[in-house]
């Protein structure tokens, strides 16, 4: 029997009918002939409860003792929906991380995956059970628990589906799969019924919050393919996959945005420079679009606005340091293969947002998208266009 | 160091200001040289949360899922508390029962401490840090997670306080100890410096829930002193403790009751009723002050009122059994030591109560105990007029 993995988010778990709509959810993929191992987020709203209640007591609260208490949100709701089975008569067995030893390296917060053991699943599986498993969550080497930060049970619904050599991962979600643009924004948007790995990543890291980026990474690296869809309606939403390239032609998916980008102007030597550069790095914080003119010690790039005190506490240790802030930034990405040294679609993109009167501030393109910093306020008009000049709205 | 184990309960951890209270208490108790253990319970009205939650999804939840999510509510709090230890300077590390294997029978929901390994925690001792462990639960052989049953975080603690052979077992809950009667029920009732640990199992299984009985049960075996004190207000609370036996005269320590008792006859072959007695006992159900006239194809005896569903489905089993059952009574019980073959304690209860109208309708006597079954609206006069006749109140 082919086994699918079935990851449901929080929303999807949020209270007793969803429960139970996932359960239904997993008994009609079980009938179709399917294995079927779960994998659960908290209940919507629980992890920023728990998070809430820590920090109030601790302002940076301890990282082993934060993942102690987030991991309980997956735990519960595993349990809760392994009961909304068997009230249906099918049995099931809910599973911590640590019971299944998803082993993870040594961090608390955003660890990795290093392994998992399957035997107990196999055999589960064997005598016709679902398993579900707690998302979100691993154990270290010393039996520590460990979280593999937000959106983490992404990547244990592909980890598990990779060990487990399953057919399909299906992430459920309040959503009906990927989209050209965000629908909310650009009411033509359509829904992608087919979209390759790297596309996939250019979208997620880019702002796309479908599914988690990491968790997509590790879907191309182990070519599992990857469904999204609603947990609320019916449809075969987006299969993320390992599409042939398509060759010749720049092929555009879609488009994608940040709402809130900073442009930051950094003046000083530049080693100085350099060293911040390093340390922001090593913070994590995204630092995009560079456009650095360092024989005039002198150092731009953009950053989302949610990164800002991050950089702010990196800047402290750089006393000399000027920094330049600009705000009200937004930013637009095109997203597609092929992109980079195609001077057509540049081209293109460049003279329709002028037509439309659009300012575009800067400008970066890679193999897989083309971004441009533009006023907050000539977002959407921007989006609308690109959608319509690259006639992502005609499926 | 002597070791101190002190357990929270859900009302001393059900907000931040407890939360902090509580992690107050425990650096006090270090200041005094001690190392402290602490056991926690889950933040008040959590558990009941999640009971809520499970009984939607499933009339009987299954006891291995029950066991799963019930659980997450202690890790949560233990993680909770390690916070606001942290955020005070003080060295803390939670620990969910498995991580320090608490191990348990294979009894998801009523089960027994089989044995805990203390390696981890005497290391995390001697290098200055408070060990919290989530109590309540377990785990078995096979890894699964078990629970000790409600109020089964007393058993923790005693059981990690016998392990660690720690100098006392501290239980914070929101009395300020044992009293020699209810003070809601009775103004006059004393609080009790000092019991023994039978007659604190007399009250404990008799009615009195300060602690769980199971929990002093295994104090007495391991010779465990247990102190009952308030986490709200300073005092000393009550030490339950080996106490020397009183010869000579029998002593009164207190006065317990149960509000809603049932006066049951059954009706049948002696056969039968002795097959309904085995059936009832294998049940849990706590058949007390039993009259039997079985010549007679006649048994009496109490029960609890809450038990009386468990008393119906054991009943269905036998058709040939007729059953009367007298509701609105109470049983009052007068608990001490010596009080069996004392006439002298039994005249003077039977003659106070007698002056005072109430109508004693059944009575048993044993060492620890005089319990009487009685009118359900004279159980308020019949506990102060034997907490006087007794002199409780005179400390």
């Amino acid at each position: 029997m082919t086994i699918i993995v079935q990851k449901f988010g929080g929303t999807s778990l949020g209270n007793i009918d969803r429960l139970q709509a996932a359960a239904d959810r997993v008994i009609a993929t079980r009938a179709e002939g399917h294995d079927v191992v779960v994998v659960v987020s908290a209940m919507g709203g629980e992890t920023d409860r728990f998070i809430n209640l820590a920090h109030q007591l601790q302002s940076q609260p301890a990282p082993r003792e934060y993942a102690m208490l987030l991991s309980t949100g997956e735990q519960a709701s595993a349990a809760l929906l392994a009961m909304a089975l068997q009230a249906k008569d099918q049995a099931a067995k809910s599973y911590a991380a640590s019971q299944v030893r998803i082993l993870t390296d040594a961090s608390h917060q955003k660890a990795r995956i290093l392994g998992i053991e399957t035997e107990v699943i196999q055999s589960d599986l064997a005598e016709g059970r679902v398993v579900i498993v707690a998302g979100f969550q691993g154990v270290n080497e010393v039996g520590e628990i460990t979280t593999l930060g937000r959106g983490g049970s992404d990547a244990t619904a592909v980890a598990l589906a990779a060990v487990l050599k399953a057919a399909e991962c299906q992430i459920f979600t309040d959503v009906e799969g990927v989209y050209t643009a965000d629908p909310r924004v650009i009411p033509e948007a359509r829904l992608i019924e087919s979209i390759s790995f790297s596309e996939m990543m250019a979208l997620s890291s880019l702002g796309a919050k479908v599914v988690q980026a990491r968790a997509v990474e590790l879907a191309a690296k182990h070519d599992i393919p990857v469904r999204v869809l609603s947990s609320l309606q019916a449809g075969k939403g987006t299969l993320i996959h390992c599409a042939e390239q398509r060759l010749g032609q720049p092929a555009i998916t879609g488009i994608t945005s940040h709402a809130k980008v900073l442009w930051i102007t950094l003046q000083s030597e530049r080693q100085d420079l350099m060293s911040c550069l390093q340390a922001l790095t090593a913070e994590k914080i995204a630092v995009d679009l560079i456009q650095s003119a360092v024989s005039k010690n002198r150092l731009s790039f953009s950053i989302i606005a949610a990164d800002r005190s991050k950089l702010d506490a990196v800047l402290k240790l750089f006393e000399n340091i000027n920094i330049d802030v600009q705000s009200d930034l937004a930013k637009v990405s095109l997203i597609g293969i092929g992109l980079q040294g195609n001077g057509e679609v540049l081209a293109i993109l460049l003279s329709s947002l002028g037509q439309a009167d659009v300012n575009v501030h800067q400008l970066s393109v890679s193999e897989r998208d083309i971004s441009c910093l533009l006023p907050k306020q000539q977002l959407q008009c921007a989006m609308s266009t690109l959608h319509t000049t690259f006639g992502l709205g005609e499926g």
